[in-house]
């Protein structure tokens, strides 16, 4: 048996010797999963969960492949990287094999974060430059230096939480965003928009030392950037004399299927400086890993300052890294990835012309975004119904989450091994879920679900959840909508603008 | 058959892939090791190294029992803390039971770096004040944040190294700090200097967030603090608005015998408010913990802001970190860390007796230094000759480190399950090296090795070494110093005031 404690148990030791800035999925009623194979999840009941969140468990939980490849290497020998070691090098010329060649030099780390922070210490060091232009919604660690540049996080600091050499520039978002689809060139109006900013840096005295993006937004709302974006912008931090870093932590290792990273969707005259990688890339071990130029490399080296990683790079992590690479291939899983990621693709774009709860579907390969709307014209971010969604399925025993600035795009990001049936059973879900929620608010499709406003006070009721407790409050406000209550607030709050400030709590 | 390239073959991939600040052991003939059992690892000829160094294969290198309870876990689940699971409660009691009472709540990370980070954080957001204390020559990681506040890294970087909000206070060392062994409360005139900080600080009008000392320093040069300082440090930080931060990355987990944390040397009346982790806690697999009290980790909670570690607590590393306290345990490694400890001590206070190149022999458990000087009086740092034994002891397949802010002081950190065999073959090697050098410089205890100056330029040449290449170089001046050439810098480069400038290249 795998379960020692009860669940509850489970829940109080939590409670007493677990920081509560940690947080559980779906706080009122967790799931305590047991063992895990593939693209399921079991809980204590032997129930099973489709996961269709873990991007960490990138080519299946527990693969066999990866697990005997660690096993093996742990009982050899796991040691650290001053000594020399096949794995290592074997590992990192696998691993420089998948760039274009000028991406060679690797710096192995144990966390997308520790690779994040590292991008920026060879930043500043190549360039002698301080300042980091960073995508407004993005979120790219955990470290003091990295809360710096994640307005995801530093937004929630209020005043003061931008530091002054932080400059934030709009994400490429061509359906929410300042320049959209019917834009004749929003990839350069958005580069336009880093270029501006570096003017201003400049007239301040500032110098940038990188532009730092996600190959595409994961936590900013399944983002994905318009074509010619990241050659623009690399020209104008190149003459700042700044560098590119492309964060692949969320969205590389073969996710998007055609390519092996994000960043090369963007075409082939595209080679950032600097690529850092984590979660997928052991499968769940910790690891990560900075690739960059040897250039940039060189410099870096050359202030005499040793840079020693303790776990980085050691013999155990290597092998897990190589297997990860091999189960690739050898399952093909990018190919797997366009397959069924088009498959869900063209299943949710059915359900688009079914429910207008549905604003956008966007998405490649297992990299897929649903973006839930109160009202298509207005683009209006259906946040509480995308949590009503992802708590519906929960019940369903699937795993999906909500996320963007308003937390209201529903976010495919599963083990490559996810499957047909797999999307099919998911979206078959999600279309009940939205048929009994639009028959609940009366909306349908080209009649739009608008909000009830009186007098300025927001009389909009939020769904109705199984378990009728609030899920939303207002940080803003003082006040807290409930399921199936009226808000109560300012009725600005739940418009376009400021349902950013909108959290969700306990879940 | 465990190696798959050559050596040389390595040795090219690693230059071509490997960003040259990562740093081998012995460069110029580094060490490839194939395997690794208890404190002895295998190169690829089979050859045996008796390790003394290494603080992370704690309990042993490839313990099977930890490598057990590794592949038990990942067979079945390696997933994120998002989920229930009993490992990570289970794994929190047991290590909060080795805590005094208050300090009862745990975030897991991947590395002692994310841990200090994380520990800044918590420090600043319980205080609401920024400014860092440190002790010259700390080191604490590699992240931004911690080379910030890590002396041993930012003196490399020369003027404007030193933040305005890091105060840099003497280390408590006894031997060779301010004040000394004869000082009648040197803990006290210590921690009277971290008190001369904070108000210097509050004259300028900053606050303190955090003191943040390991419980005894490593890189530093195995300094013991002594009694009583933390105790005054706590009380003057305390009445600052401050908190205690003790890093027992390198020294915590039984490496002192007696007790299980360092910190607690001081006495039953001293706790930290947060204790960071890490090395040996998963016996070489990645992770890390920060320990603190309910207040503090509410006060972090309380910014809303969550805390997500992608890969920290995640059931694996849990399972490992169980493992090692079980075989801590199981083995008795404490009461081996005593016997052992106390053994090696002894038979270096032997040596000490006959050779005058020791200067000092300090330790408790298996943490242990020894202190080589030019001069006993003056204790003149014998960096070369301290980076002469290291080099020589590899020749005998011991490895061993020396360290501290000159380089000098021999390193002793083995693995727990270090025997007194091992200690008497390292001491009769060392024996034999210092016997060697001694006749060579015609030192003998009680005539001291003087330094040869002529016209103010130094005369002195550094020990041969069996390659004969250069070793040393002074990054201050131009010129370098060869095996048995003489150096001819200015003398004051080798004093004891300059000689923290002189730095171990190409090793």
């Amino acid at each position: 048996m795998t379960e020692v404690l009860s669940k509850q148990q489970t829940i109080e030791l939590r409670k007493k010797h677990i920081g509560p800035s940690c947080k559980v999925f779906f706080a009122k009623d967790p799931i305590k999963i047991v063992r895990a194979k593939g693209q399921y999840m079991y809980d204590e009941n032997n129930e099973r969960y489709l996961d269709c969140i873990n991007n960490v468990a990138h080519v299946g939980h527990s693969h066999p492949d990866v697990v005997k490849a660690a096993v093996k290497q742990m009982e050899l020998l796991n040691t650290n990287s001053r000594f020399l070691h096949d794995n290592l090098v074997q590992y990192a010329q696998r691993l420089t094999a998948t760039f274009p060649e000028q991406l060679a030099v690797c710096y192995f780390v144990n966390s997308g974060s520790e690779a994040n922070d590292l991008a920026l210490r060879l930043a500043r060091q190549f360039t002698g430059h301080h300042d980091i232009i960073t995508l407004d919604h993005a979120y790219h660690g955990h470290v003091t230096s990295l809360i710096d540049i994640s307005p995801y996080k530093f937004h929630q600091l209020g005043e003061g939480g931008q530091k002054e050499f932080v400059h934030v520039a709009p994400p490429p978002d061509i359906y929410r965003g300042k320049y959209r689809e019917n834009h004749p060139d929003p990839g350069a109006a958005y580069a336009e928009e880093v270029q501006t900013l570096i003017q201003e840096a400049h007239k301040k005295g500032h110098q940038i030392a990188a532009f730092i993006a996600e190959s595409m937004q994961s936590c900013g709302g399944q983002v994905i950037p318009p074509a010619g974006y990241f050659q623009k912008v690399a020209q104008y931090v190149h003459n700042a004399g700044g560098v590119f870093i492309a964060d692949e932590v969320q969205v590389g290792f073969g996710r998007v299927g055609e390519k092996f990273w994000a960043f090369q969707l963007q075409g082939e005259d595209f080679v950032p400086d600097i690529v850092t990688m984590g979660k997928p890339i052991g499968n769940g071990h910790p690891m990560s890993c900075v690739v960059t130029t040897r250039e940039i490399a060189e410099a870096f080296g050359a202030s005499g300052m040793e840079y020693f990683n303790t776990f980085g790079g050691n013999p155990v992590s290597c092998a897990v890294g190589l297997a990860v690479l091999d189960v690739i291939e050898k399952e093909d899983l990018r190919e797997n990835a366009i397959r069924v990621g088009n498959y869900l693709m063209d299943l949710l774009k059915e359900q688009k012309e079914k429910h207008p709860l549905i604003g956008d579907i966007r998405g490649v390969g297992l990299f897929v975004g649903v973006d839930l709307v109160k009202n298509r014209e207005r683009r209006t971010p259906a946040t509480a119904e995308a949590q009503h969604v992802v708590h519906q399925l929960k019940e369903q025993n699937i795993l999906l989450s909500a996320d963007g600035p308003h937390k209201n795009v529903l976010k495919f990001k599963p083990p490559l091994c996810f499957s047909v049936e797999d999307s099919k059973f998911v979206v078959d879900k999600i279309d009940e879920i939205l048929t009994a929620l639009e028959k609940a608010t009366g909306a349908r499709v080209g009649n739009g679900n608008k909000e009830v406003v009186e007098n300025g006070v927001c009389k909009r009721k939020a769904p109705r959840h199984s378990n009728g407790v609030p899920e939303q409050e207002c940080v803003n406000g003082t006040g807290s909508y409930f399921a199936g209550t009226a808000c109560g607030q300012e009725s600005a709050c739940h418009t376009d603008n400021h349902v950013v400030s909108c959290k969700r709590i306990r879940t």
